[in-house]
């Protein structure tokens, strides 16, 4: 089986395992876990900020720092594909109270004029905007990189109007290697940002929520009340830890392979090369016979898991578990699949 | 004083108080109010529904359609300058449990293929999209009219996709009158519509919610959770059926009106006549040295008073309690304002 | 028909509609109705309070103050039996956020100790209270009052505790009469109360919330995402001015009449008369063949309508629009009914 | 330093560490961890159910059961103690939309026949009882059993009156050892259940929630939105296999140990030993000069840890993890502690 679907299905590696088995672990709702301890500590710097929290998902990190910058009865000002409004199945909205507006589906590619001009400020008969969140990279933007100067362009938006900027950073160690930012210039531009382990990284288990002190205080009550305080996390932050120390740099080979992959499939129409920066291959398929449940079920029969995130959209994402032999499978079966008339 | 802040503004008229002074009124929670019921079977009638709500808001009878047909957890696609999504205070998110995705400020010139293309259907990880609302007549569109065309491919899109349409027609009756086109065949296109008597109608309080007898039944026990279950409700009913019978086609007179102060600020740069079809008057200050707050503050000073719907979008309304002396009043003061260096 | 239901079948007399015909009416939503901004300075006064904002129902009263008093993710204590958590359709909780712990069903016969050790202080693992609610006169608890010196005392807890009183006094009117106790009295001892105009009082619609300046200012906010922002509605606060200027003194009536029921259904063995102190009439059913549905069922069938409230209660309500045929008629109907087999 | 504040600051042992270390696993959102499939099957079956679902801690399979049996608005009827009302942070109401009554502070001691009476059927304008939650074993009702024939007879109220039964059972193992009732016992008769593998069990992470296939499938959407969703979860899963293999027997080493010390403290007022059923030994210290805080203070300064639950209710508890001297020590600290004038 050669599994694309996601990043998400990568396994510890061994030396993963080991730092698991001996990490030393306390009750972490008591403060106690020192593993975890130091982890948060250490995040938090390589971003900057003062503070992070360990949660057991992405979203949860994601809805907990919305819920941290957005008050109930609040706006939120996203892209209209972004994962916080459209794959965390509206937990914004039914657990933060939190209303959305969205501009399109440019993905990472955005128009700070018109975020702009979307703000609403105080004092007028409607929902103020509270916060804006971007996406790096952007998963339904096809892991595309927002550049280094659209977000600071986007900061001074934010800092003359009094919003707060979330980063959705699930795969922001994507850009970080793919564009040269440091992580600690990514953390200067955002009040909070989420990053996750469990992607392209290879943890087994975890999110962080990052930002200031007061904000990862009130972190740690909202956690507890959506069920994410857990109790020996060192075994999951050693894991973690691991995956910092030694999976960052390798992802260059996994933007590689993306992009082997897309030039394969490019001649079918389907994917533009150049617009794959990471580890992610987005196939539109709009213009194809094929929509991407169809695509999906016929590349699963023959050994090739993808991903249908949309009607007409399929998603393959490269990982370490990935060998050579998939990534031939891979383009091979995909390939006929779609030379097919 | 010339009130052109909105149609809102708009007191009783004589033959409406009179009609509230002798209205036969119950228990309406008990469902005793014969003028009441009278009134709602009239309105479902009128757009040929099955039923209706009367209801003391247009937030609350916006409200109560967007529970009715998007489950807690459920997507709503609307306008990102939908009244529903901009100026009632968030209460879809926050009561109602639904996200928001929103296309842009095009106002009443609705891209139904873009709109099209937003739906997320069921069965994907994402948040499925259950119903779309839009509004006619479209208030921070500048009292644009969507056109009968749009509205039938935005339903025939509707079905192919299995999602609800909900129409905030708070100034549907504008429409109507603008366009010629009948409340029952507005009334055919939605499965859910508010109307609003307190508007350019000049009833002093009331809307309803209209729709299939089940979605009707369930309006009721959300009404009474929102707090809108009120007792001898039919004192407004009755000022309400007076404002249908009496204060529609005169909607006409409030056109030709609006139109009237389009042209004469048309010089200034800040309206096209073109787009004013309705009765409000949007001014657009982007590009004028006074911002909307300005504008308002000193209009006021001299005894015209309009509305800063946003920092450079202010907005005239016309209505029937507008006498030709604040129509010439107004004319002069904003002429001079807008005229000053 | 003798309708007995509630109070709030009372229609609008001949003198309260020529106050509502001759209302000077503004649009509130703005401020500008002159009717109910001196009324409801006029209750805020009444009360001791600096204000007061007029709602469209009692629950939407009720529900604004909770939501003052208690952030969400907060604790209420309340009754068991307390209108604001058995009669407004979960409104606390699911628009409010609020958690409710309750006492028991013991009516207006508080037990001021008991609601002391129940408080959860801020500072420890638990959900803190943030405040308590009481009902003046209790509902379910057979429109019985609770003492003046219970509140008091109350009071005293709620201080030295840190925790607010909210006192849902829909019928509050019947209470000053009953006790002696003036408006004044009774609002100094609370931080936000709700009183009703449309039960005992006879008007048509209309609740108000009443509290500090600070608070009604949220209030207004609070009211306009829940729906209840009207225009004109000068019309329904001059009802409520007639009201209390010519229907409380009168409930006195109210009261006898309801001890003459209960007097004369005392045989029954479903009511003790010395219970019945102001204008509710409850029957205990529970050592009765009949269940409240059945007895319910059996008046209307002759004439007379009570409430079924909860399974082995009914409720009869003596008011305003009761002539003496309708008692003499309950009465009858009601021993024949109780003493069948 | 022996730490006796919760069951929760167990640490994996050597052997739950190599089970952990070798577990198979996969990635869970994609339905794809064998070590957790296999688990869930496990679980269910052990309480006679169809499925489970793992979750990151108790509060969140709690929180998942208690949505998945009281829809939102509608109401859960539970102990004014109990976990899920008083230590889940207002989760239900906030995230679940969850009207909450209480019956008191009883603990195990249920009064069925009480509870029978608080339930509200559908059909009359209050809210509807939609489930029962009960605790087992009880925490602040200082680890109580609810005996089984109590259970049974609450199961025959909630069919005859058509609500669900749900039960926290975080410490149910604890139930099953001192009562030696099956856990297949226990889970005939609840809708729901939730059991935590981290407490006395000394697992790292985790909880499980379990119920019918129906009920699971959505709880899977449920705990995604809540941020549940983990990816190799095998790791955890393993550990939990391995504590339900090794470590529920030896639970009543925990009870006798608990016994030794409530026996110890007895002399001092603050505890009754014939009440001490389990591992939690509850200080009732309303009557003592120190109150919780103080006395924590006190003894963890002396290197006793134990816990504040409320002002003056002190807790602690025996678990796998405490060695023969911390329990020396406990005994004499508190002992010195508690007699001092």
């Amino acid at each position: 089986m050669a599994d694309l679907r996601s990043d998400t299905v990568t396994r510890p590696t061994k030396g993963m395992r080991e730092a698991m088995a001996k990490a030393a672990v306390g009750d972490d709702v008591f403060g106690d876990d020192p593993t975890v301890n130091a982890f948060e500590a250490y995040v938090a710097e390589l971003f900057g900020h003062e503070a992070a929290l360990f949660t057991p998902s992405g979203t949860m990190a994601n809805q907990i720092a919305l819920q941290l910058v957005v008050p109930a009865g609040g706006e939120l000002l996203a892209g209209a594909d972004a994962h916080v409004v459209t794959y965390e199945l509206g937990s914004a909205a039914l657990y933060g109270g939190i209303s959305t507006r969205t501009w399109g589906s440019e993905g990472a590619a955005l128009d700070v004029e018109r975020i702009a001009a979307m703000i609403r400020p105080a004092g007028y008969p409607s929902v103020p905007t509270a916060a804006i969140a971007v996406e790096q990279t952007h998963n339904l933007g096809g892991g595309g990189v927002v550049p280094l100067a659209t977000l600071q362009h986007l900061r001074a938006v934010a800092d003359a109007q009094g919003v707060a900027l979330h980063c959705d950073g699930a795969r922001i160690w994507h850009a970080h290697v793919a564009d040269g930012v440091t992580l600690a210039e990514y953390g200067a531009l955002f009040d909070t940002l989420s990053v996750c382990l469990s992607k392209g990284l290879g943890a087994p288990v975890g999110s962080l929520v990052i930002g200031s002190r007061e904000r990862i205080t009130r972190a740690r009550l909202i956690r507890k009340r959506m069920g994410g305080g857990m109790r020996q996390v060192g075994i999951l932050a050693a894991a973690g830890r691991y995956a910092l120390d030694h999976h960052i740099q390798r992802l260059t080979e996994d933007h590689e392979r993306a992009r082997i992959i897309a030039e394969a499939l490019a001649p079918f129409g389907v994917v533009d090369p150049e617009q794959v920066r990471t580890n992610l291959v987005p196939l539109d398929l709009s213009k194809h016979d094929l929509d991407a449940p169809s695509l999906t079920a016929q590349a699963a029969e023959r050994g090739v898991l993808i991903s249908a995130m949309l009607p007409r959209v399929a998603r393959l994402v490269t990982h370490l578990d990935l060998d050579d032999e998939s990534m031939d499978q891979t383009i091979e079966v995909l390939s006929e699949l779609l030379a097919a008339p």
